[in-house]
């Protein structure tokens, strides 16, 4: 059979499909500082409307507007992939399967909801958008869909990063936005850090505090985010529908799917659409993988907590870490994320998804393995993916299953060989399971909900 | 109309199209020192019979082995995509088409002609590859294509180039290839630059003599190429051939095909099969772009010299600036040859393509201009062909005339944001015609041919 399954434009989905119409339980709502339930109203500060109504939706099919679909044409639908040389390499008697979400300008997929986010804010009347990155794939993501659709997008930078990762930055000048190393002295928030430490190198929590300011505060910006929130998760299923469509033209379904799990969007996206054949009585296992250095979903809490480190968003119902627990420095930047998506973390409540958590080195070991047999070499967020999926591949040889296996390659690694060259000249480590830092910091929940 | 036309596997092109069979005159053979004809069997201590064998065919049509074809499925046949955006931002009447050649999992077409360089030495007996590289595109590519059919891979790669673009080196060690920073002190040719020059910061020349000298010593290891030797061209034509058929999916034809062109595999590639079209009658306009500080095909001479900077090389009849021309440090690495291929100079000679060369800053303009309307941010040689199809789809729109315009995005610029950085920070220079340099280096081509 061949390598590559392809979808015409034509077959591209038309809408998203949101999971809270087959979740069993309502999504527990977010709650503001008085433990309130959140006024929807109150967003409308820094979201559109169109954007808040997806929010809170319950609605199982949402259309994708034309422009939004004209625009994801750029590089959608994306191939899905049986990794025929992987498989052989391993001598598994699983068929693997990936969908490849590098093939984006941006090289991952978050430009699936930068581009409908930015589509809804221009729609508005919007002229701004700002937001905070770490690494820099979302910012760059955003750069392009506000490129696309003639926005300004100014992002906040964690200051580390803006040093240190100067490729990312110089990708989202391209595409034309501004970059500023975060923390600034452009807003009140990055003023009250370098008062106190000049030399701070930022972080993300600083740069978030920083873009949902200078969003709040004018008519003409709105704020926007990568991952988490419901909305990010509806846009990104359309990897998930995709990848159906396309194990259906070769008569397959999956087993089980992977897919990395940091804020939950990469996991939601492409495991939701599978969701719903669960949901009507299909045996599916759907795994989030995560970071043991960081194992929100595997040893965290479910509990209402704050989505950024200093406290400023709403409380959320989520498996956490502590809001202020600090992950080690891992490569994967994209999955050291304290809580998880209020939605992905329900599933798991429920029993209805699992979770497992993967060391760095062995995420980095399939990481090689991967690019070795199927060509690209993938991001360190993929790593886990696809580590996951090599333990079940290589389980299936000791007990003779071939199963149907099926993960998300998120993105291509080009902006992160440093973390390879560190792999390969062996000072890339295993972190302790960060039990104290852990403990400490789920001491500090809010008394709330 | 769709933004893509994709082609199925099962309609990838089963056979390379040898331009050689429609050429008007056949092509000078290459001379050694004695200003003999080079005798093929010369070529057998550094390459394998079958590359032998199509370095010197005429048969128009040559199949490509089916592991070779299941390999390019890794990301062939690859897109051809309607530029809308780009057409749109710029108001032209044209019809602009591109080949996207950047979705190799290398970020560019040389893998189209590493893949079956790789299979013909694996199936001669070879155990390595030798090969230099200067940034590393085809260090990466052969790296790849080295662990595909598992054959070891060792890369000289400029020392220069080694310690400044250290993201391809971490790629070729990813793929599984030892990669040295030449001069070594590990061939002769080595170290006699060393003891002259201990810091010497290596050169293509140099990298070149090592790697020869290392295959042509060696009975298990071999040598290959990534440009300029016929073999190589035509490897690439499976670029022009999937063009053409996608393009008569939607009713089309180019009236002008552009191309990068440095050693000539990139515009050979897109243009030779356009080409037995034109030499059966057809009007259709071939245009190999180049930079303005290494005008091979625009200002060159065209005589018998050395492929290589030392002299080492048979001597080929080509369009040369010289073999000691040493050109300016453009950013399109790939661009800085002083000569070109045989074949592509040849037609170049005889009036049957023609060629234009675009300053440095012209052509990061249009890079940045295609990344902001098509997404995809391109390499510094793919910027040279995006330049010269917006001067002729500008130039359309004052004549109105709404012709088919075809270029070759021949690869990403991920690896390239340094010169990005310096185009928007204002350093990027254009640099003045080399004219003193090139007539000094005409003065040393070799008294035969």
């Amino acid at each position: 059979m061949d390598t590559k399954i392809l979808l015409a434009e034509s077959d591209m989905p038309t809408h998203w499909y949101n999971v809270v119409a087959d979740m069993p339980t309502p999504p527990s709502p977010p709650l503001g500082p008085d433990g309130q339930p959140v006024d929807p109203a109150m967003l409308s500060a820094i979201f559109p409307e169109a954007i808040i109504q997806q929010e809170i939706s319950s609605e199982r099919w949402i259309e994708i507007p034309k422009p939004v679909r004209e625009a994801l044409y750029l590089w959608r639908p994306s191939p899905l992939y049986r990794a025929h040389r992987l498989e052989k390499k391993l001598g598994t008697p699983a068929k693997i399967y990936y969908k490849n979400e590098s093939i984006s300008p941006a090289g991952s997929h978050k430009p699936n909801t930068a581009i409908p986010q930015a589509y809804y804010n221009k729609q508005a009347g919007i002229k701004r958008l700002t937001t905070e990155t770490g690494a820099g794939q979302w910012g760059c993501s955003l750069s392009l869909a506000g490129q696309i659709f003639g926005l300004d997008v100014r992002v906040y930078m964690v200051k580390v990063s803006y040093e240190q990762k100067p490729y990312r930055r110089s990708m989202m000048k391209t595409w034309g936005a501004e970059v500023f190393a975060s923390p600034t002295n452009m807003t009140e928030a990055g003023r009250n850090v370098l008062a106190k430490d000049p030399d701070s190198p930022g972080s993300l929590g600083i740069a978030i505090s920083e873009a949902v300011e200078e969003a709040a505060g004018r008519e003409d910006t709105n704020y926007s985010l990568g991952s988490v929130l419901n909305h990010v998760l509806l846009h990104q299923t359309i990897i998930g529908e995709e990848a159906k469509k396309q194990l259906a033209m070769v008569g397959d379904y999956p087993d089980t799917v992977f897919a990395p799990c940091g804020g939950g969007s990469n996991f939601g996206g492409i495991a939701f659409p599978f969701f719903a054949d669960k949901a009507a009585g299909k045996a599916i296992e759907l795994v989030a993988v995560e970071p043991t250095s960081c194992p929100t979903l595997t040893k965290g809490t479910y509990a209402y907590d704050y989505g950024d480190v200093a406290g400023l968003t709403p409380i959320m119902k989520m498996y956490t870490l502590g809001h202020d627990f600090m992950p080690p420095g891992i490569h994967a930047g994209g999955l050291r994320y304290h809580g998880d998506s209020p939605l992905v973390s329900q599933l798991h409540h429920e029993g209805l998804i699992s979770a497992v958590a993967i060391p760095q080195l062995e995420t980095f070991q399939a990481g090689v393995l991967f690019a070795q047999s199927e060509g690209i070499v993938p991001a360190p967020e993929s790593t886990h993916a696809i580590a996951a999926t090599i333990r079940e591949a290589k389980r299936c040889i000791d007990t003779g299953e071939n199963k149907t296996l099926l993960f998300n390659l998120s993105g291509h690694g080009h902006f992160d060989m440093t973390a390879y060259d560190r792999f390969f000249d062996g000072s890339l480590e295993d972190f302790e399971y960060p039990e104290e830092a852990i403990k400490a910091s789920l001491a500090h929940l809010p008394n709330i909900g």
